[in-house]
């Protein structure tokens, strides 16, 4: 169990990383490409803009001017408060700025700068340790990205926005919209890419750390702090090793885990990637087995690559969890959900044959003409090509009706002349009046196929352009709604959900 | 082995279905959403366009005119031969217009007319099959999309090109750009919607066939023509289940694939997957376990989803296959690495730590300033966020030029500030000295990663946006070549790839 001094704790230590009434750059230089100038135009930029509250100050030990903002030579010079410090200067000048940091009071540090274990400087990094620690510094870092958070405008992110190419700037470094996922990462190569991704795939992210050599704050208290975030729904982690401490982490996820879904990536489960883990962060990354174990105890919902993460995640933010294994497929053309069938059925999910109730009212709908007579019915429902808009919400009123059926995966096919603009609304209307959960499946890149998947995913129901993304998004919310059920946590979950849902 | 005089009958018959001199759309309505007319308005435009060379005739019953062009009432008005018609009108009236094609001495029909036995007219399907049989009139269909062939412009795929939605007209049909990949379909569903998937891909399509109830042409014939066509490099196929002639489709796919890799996808593979297959075309899917032995066997790549099909298409349609098992990877960031490493031993292949001769020349170039210091050599070897273009390119170079590599991953993460413009043209210069095969990855949606991939992909170095996409491309192209290897056909398949190759 959690215990409440604990969480409080937690939530007044790192509050500043997120939402800090007054931050600095440190390292604030006039190279464009250097890390502390791409920072501190990110800020200047997010209070300009009036997403970033806080006072911004720039440091810069030649002093000057950027952006019409005065640089203070030492972060001494700052005339009010500085709750959040970001250190993007050589490591070697690190420790002792971080004592000056410390004798202004600073709270919170995130330390950008690399060159310290990761390189085999370890005495440096335990002199920094040692500073922060002396001050009560919190430190995120060092050798990490450090955050992004869409909310409170805080972003330390500094990899170019833009680059040159032949045809001219092309956007580099995207930052996703407003959402409800966070995002945890161990390494920040992969976060950064990750977030360039779900930018392209148009899912809102609220915040994401990425802590590189991790001297202080770990994933235990970042969990506790999304825990209580109330902008956060969903929680991704890639971890390629816990270090000392993987058995308070394993409690604190599990609940965690109760409110908020955790998607975790673990790098490093074969041979190959274990010794590349071990070359990256020098930390063992354990035995598979084990570490899944532990992370299934946890509840964690487990992905074997990027882009099942982050389907996950997007299906766990949008929808309920599901409370069994049972899935209906509801489809117009034969072929693709064959493959949907098949392939629910290889990720472990239940496709049974329909009962004889839900068939007669199948047949009954057949009989009225809302669903053509080439329909077929053994689970997946096929209204084939002919079907309508009509058949398509019919067939999927049955499937959501049925209380044999758990999470209803609907093929929006668009292509068919029988098909028109209204089907997306059709569909949508009939999903919003059940509690089930749904997921929605359109091939298709065109113009026509985003425009379909729009609709749907505007209103939180979750899209997914190939038919093995719809079903690892289903796996994600049974998988998920299972081990609640386990824990006796489903009910409560469903209650907080409909809240976040309602607030949103 | 495939007879000679086999295979000139096939090209011979088959032909006019590609490559017709004149073609005739029976059922040229003048309602634009039936399918006659948007056939009719495709080879129009096809026609206009300079693409299709064939005359082109619409036939309509009550005659008239569409498109400046004049309709016939039948297809005996039509002043010249024709060689190929494609039916469009309902099923009912098929047989005694293809009874009025043989008397007209047309060669090949398209029948796209739906109610067949699909839906229980069995009587009629073979009354049908009877008439053509006795005129000599090669059939593909009924109930299927029939062809698109990006060379020839022939093209009778009804769906709507455009659909209306509330924010107007929206693309819904697109047709892929040329290219040598041919697709074979036993799902019209299925097959429409991987060519707008492959058409967002921007890959390009030789030839689509979809034949529906297949009544007559069938997958084997339509292998041996793809065999000997000189736009197709690789086949990709969908399919539920083979009928009476399992074998010899088996016999002829292991002659076609020692000179073109045919790629897989099998639906009905499980319980529910069966059900709905036998639903769909009331045929039996068969054990899994015999299937899969059977593809093996005639040397297919096998799929097991749509993204795996298309994926493993485009490798193979790029590069040359691998002489083995052995995967070097090269990368600027330690996470994407690892997961990089741990999906290809999941998929079965190896990534082995790196010989000392190998590692020698590595440290030379680290001496030597190329390299980063604090790049690693596990492989992965990572250059490091720091690596420059430079970095990259001697890293890929010492992967590719390594005796105990038979593939190499290359993972271009734009990100860092310290890659430029320049990386993908100096990484091509490498990859295009050597002989062997290469898969890049690089992630993300933003404009600049597609612009890096695109440069790859414009010299057919086939890119990927995700590291686990980008190891199913890999393990395509070594599953091959290790069966390659094993028929002995290793050497003339590359000697074919160059000739193929050198022309496009």
């Amino acid at each position: 169990m959690i215990s409440r001094e604990e969480l409080i704790r937690v939530i007044d230590q790192l509050r500043p990383f997120f939402k800090p009434k007054s931050i600095a750059v440190i390292g604030a230089s006039h190279n464009k490409e250097a890390p502390g100038h791409i920072i501190f135009k990110n800020l200047i930029d997010n209070k300009r803009k009036g997403l970033l509250r806080a006072e911004v100050y720039g440091i810069n030990i030649r002093g000057g001017e950027l952006y019409s903002q005065r640089l203070y030579r030492s972060i001494k010079e700052v005339p009010g408060e500085v709750e959040h410090v970001v250190i993007a200067i050589p490591a070697r000048f690190v420790p002792a700025v971080m004592r000056e940091c410390g004798e202004k009071g600073v709270r919170v540090a995130t330390v950008i700068s690399g060159g310290f274990s990761e390189v085999g400087n370890v005495e440096l990094e335990r002199e920094l340790t040692k500073v922060a620690r002396a001050f009560n510094i919190r430190v995120i870092g060092p050798n990490g990205l450090g955050i992004y958070d869409s909310f409170s405008g805080v972003d330390t992110l500094f990899i170019p926005a833009y680059k040159e190419t032949d045809e001219g700037l092309k956007l580099n470094m995207p930052r996703p919209k407003q959402g409800s996922i966070s995002f945890l990462s161990q390494s920040g190569a992969l976060g950064d890419a990750v977030l360039d991704y779900m930018w392209g795939e148009k899912i809102g992210v609220s915040k994401f750390v990425s802590w590189g050599n991790k001297i202080d704050v770990d994933e235990k208290e970042l969990l506790l702090y999304l825990l209580e975030d109330e902008t956060t729904r969903v929680i991704m982690m890639y971890i390629e090793a816990f270090k000392e401490n993987a058995r308070s982490i394993i409690e604190i996820g599990k609940e965690v885990a109760k409110k908020k879904p955790i998607i975790v990536l673990k790098g490093g489960v074969t041979e190959a990637g274990a010794r590349a883990t071990y070359s990256h962060t020098a930390s063992l990354a354990g035995n598979r087995r084990i570490y899944e174990a532990a992370l299934r105890k946890m509840g964690a919902v487990i992905a074997t690559n990027i882009q099942e993460l982050v389907d996950m995640a997007k299906a766990l933010a949008y929808q309920p969890p599901a409370k069994g294994n049972r899935v209906g497929i509801v489809t117009n053309g034969g072929g693709p959900g064959i493959v949907m069938a098949d392939l629910a059925e290889k990720y472990g999910l239940e496709v049974p044959a329909l009962s004889k109730s839900t068939i007669d009212v199948f047949k009954k709908y057949v009989s009225d003409g809302l669903i053509p007579a080439i329909a077929t019915f053994s689970n997946p429902i096929d209204i084939s090509g002919t079907g309508t808009d009509e058949s398509y919400a019919a067939a999927t009123e049955i499937l959501l009706s049925d209380p044999h059926i758990d999470l209803v995966i609907v093929l929006a096919l668009h292509h068919p002349p029988a098909l028109t603009k209204d089907l997306p609304r059709k569909l949508i209307e009939v999903i919003e009046r059940h509690d089930k959960p749904v997921v929605v499946m359109d091939m298709g890149s065109t113009e026509m196929s985003d425009w379909v998947r729009r609709q749907f995913d505007e209103r939180k129901i979750p899209t997914y352009p190939l038919p093995w993304r719809a079903v690892i998004a289903a796996k994600a919310l049974i998988d998920y709604g299972i081990w609640l059920n386990n824990m006796g946590a489903f009910d409560d979950y469903i209650k907080n959900y409909k809240l976040f849902i309602s607030k949103s």
